[in-house]
């Protein structure tokens, strides 16, 4: 069974052994009920009504994202509602097993973004007596907008001990330099870094954690999870047509976000040119993740009033603090009638604004996220940051060193995670695959 | 302003001084235009467009599901998509003040479960100088179908060392009775039990953890978060209108769950009657949690025919083994040619199903769930069981006694978190509140 459908084509076992042993013969009569129900349902229309036209389909929640292009989806894509993050440790030695991975895995993201199943026999066909290739979760839910974004960290070409672990140390770009430290970082290294990151967006949860856990099932004994995060809210809009959405301060976050729409701006600070760097890298970007704890408890003692002169926007609109609209420019030499700045010298929106950076911009593409509590009787909540960029020598290293020097909001905030990945361009066809041309 | 809007009535700062501290004057300026905006709210409709007809919009996802009624919501109601369930413990030894709280819980609860604010003033109306008494982080999201449920643990009446700490310990029905050691439970005492639950339902996280957070916010020197829970995704229905979800085994779950339709067995099963206990409780329903690690990595290697021998369902329609469709009765009687029982005497479903267990259901409306990765390269994913029910001692007991025993399943599961609590009946009216006959 190709499709993630609700349609069963397995006949019920003729006979049941007790338990999980199979006896042989069992196992030849399900083997044959299961060629047939493939057979059925490649020849069947039924079975298929949950893939459709994509194309047809990308403009509703539900539907589906183009997988190949010139550029990867889930960067400029019209930022989904849910998330669900991984970093993988590469767990082999041997070049040719990452590199099957790889390409297993594009094909599993490209049947999975169009709302199939992740392996061509699905969860419910193929033989009884072998795993599934998809593990079912899934079934009869729509494609929801899944983009799956694949992106390679620093060690994944020299390890902590400098080796040359695949033969590809010579291609690392030097715009993936290490992260320097920033003040005030607390971070913790075993929910921090990984040699692989992919990135699952979609506008139901269950999508995006089946995606991730299908993958996570192909690679075994290739990879192994380092550390996941699931994000329950969009922080950020990546397109004029979104709304800006509200992070766990209240407010809202993002407005001044580069947009799908920015075509020069992106060409200019999201995707990396010719020249840049190593070729492979051509038409990708780099991706800076950090989760950052917010102290909610602490700010929502704080009076509104302070809120918005740490924010430097007011609360409820969003305009800049003396404007009136959230999209009005936000006017930095505006002084009060005591003399002092309307906006602080040490509000976010002046520290983080592209004017204030050198005309550096992120594409910012973060979601909220609620793991529980701290074990402190306060809820363990925040931000997980997400922002691709051309550079980050040139963008995200900057302006968070400005940031965590200067911003009133770091009271409120808690660094406890930090990646940094270079993400491929786009997977042209059904023959390229992820990191083709790093590993070719 | 009383609504959750994306309308903004505050002026922009006319002076701005430097850092949080507010100038009197600037206070009272700004004082007076919150008092104007408030004026301005509640006189104009468009402030309004969020809250509108709560009977009329209950049927979509984004509408209202009325706060009182004979029980509360949240129950019975049809399960929506999200989750996010909080214990608290109960730092006072106040009575007065936890019966405050529990009042102004009460409203807050009804306010935000009608899509407004959770206080009268709200994120950006009211004195800067004063913290907003709403986070503002689900300004402009409609009511999302919000149910805000709450629940009485073992402790809230004695506590460990046998205090009758508010005066209520011979109120304590018999039926909140603790729960016994079940073979291979494996709790975390800090993420199990508590004093207070709340669980939230929605069709939107951001509400649901907005509910939550502002709850908490609202408690602050009176509770203390004990654990919270994120689930994304129901693994039950409880309406015979919504189509049967699927758990991270990729099964169909909950398929023979008590549903609102069922009122019969609503009246037997679910809500305690006059004479089962205190008359606090009358009209109530006990909740059982359990958080239950899936070795989902382990799960996954198992063969197709496996997973559906000890689940007792197809994998693809949810059938019960030997017959064709999801809502066909089980025969367990049936054999196989070989002398076999169809469904193993092991099955999950066998176990667990009304027909075995002297007629008993549960009302369950469970969520999965995945937090992160567990440190030893895999996702940190199960299923958070919640159930409701007339008597656990009749019901959950010994189900679970049966299933921990015997069920086929239990070599990929883990029970790692436990709660118990007495969920009183609705809240009547706007002078009704939570725990009102058990505290008068």
């Amino acid at each position: 069974m190709s499709e993630r459908s609700e349609q069963h084509t397995q006949a019920a076992p003729a006979e049941a052994p007790r338990g999980a042993t199979l006896s042989r013969r069992r196992a030849i009569t399900l083997a044959g009920v299961g060629v047939a129900g493939v057979a059925g349902v490649a020849g069947g229309a039924g079975a298929l009504a949950r893939g459709g036209d994509h194309a047809a389909a990308s403009d509703t929640a539900a539907g589906a994202v183009p997988f190949h292009g010139e550029h990867q989806a889930g960067i400029t894509t019209a930022a989904q509602d849910r998330l669900h993050f991984v970093a993988f440790d590469v767990i082999t030695k041997d070049r040719a097993k990452l590199v099957a991975l790889l390409q297993e895995w594009t094909a599993a993201a490209a049947r999975m973004t169009a709302g199939k199943d992740a392996g061509l026999i699905g969860a419910v066909g193929g033989m009884p007596e072998a795993p599934p290739d998809d593990t079912g979760e899934a079934l009869g839910l729509p494609p929801s907008q899944l983009t799956i974004t694949v992106g390679f960290g620093p060690t994944l070409f020299r390890d902590a001990q400098g080796a040359d672990r695949f033969g590809i140390a010579d291609r690392r770009p030097a715009a993936l330099a290490d992260l320097p430290h920033f003040a005030g970082d607390a971070l913790k290294p075993e929910i921090s870094g990984g040699d692989i990151c992919i990135q699952a967006c979609a506008n139901d949860p269950q999508v995006a954690v089946h995606a991730i856990r299908n993958l996570a099932r192909i690679g075994m004994g290739v990879v192994s999870v380092r550390w996941s995060q699931l994000g329950f809210g969009r922080t950020s809009s990546t397109s004029r047509d979104q709304a800006t959405p509200r992070n766990l301060f209240g407010f809202k976050d993002g407005t001044a976000n580069l947009k799908a729409e920015d075509a020069s701006l992106l060409r200019e600070q999201l995707w990396a040119q010719p020249g840049d760097g190593p070729d492979w890298m051509t038409g990708g970007s780099y991706l800076v993740t950090r989760k950052i704890r917010m102290q909610i408890e602490t700010w929502d003692r704080s009076s509104l009033a302070e809120q918005e002169q740490i924010v430097g926007r007011t609360k409820g609109s969003g305009a800049p603090l003396g404007k009136t609209r959230e999209f009005d420019e936000p006017d930095f030499a505006a002084k009060g009638d005591d003399g002092q700045p309307v906006i602080a010298e040490a509000a976010h929106v002046r520290l983080a604004h592209p004017n204030q950076n050198g005309g550096a911009h992120l594409l910012r593409r973060g979601y909220n996220f609620v793991d529980g509590s701290d074990g402190l009787g306060r809820l363990d909540a925040g931000l997980f940051f997400i922002a691709y960029q051309r550079d980050p020598r040139k963008q995200f290293v900057p302006i968070q060193t400005r940031l965590a020097r200067h911003d009133a909001m770091n009271e409120y905030l808690r660094h406890v995670s930090s990646g940094l990945f270079a993400c491929p361009p786009g997977v042209r066809d059904a023959a390229d695959w992820w990191g083709r041309a790093l590993f070719s």
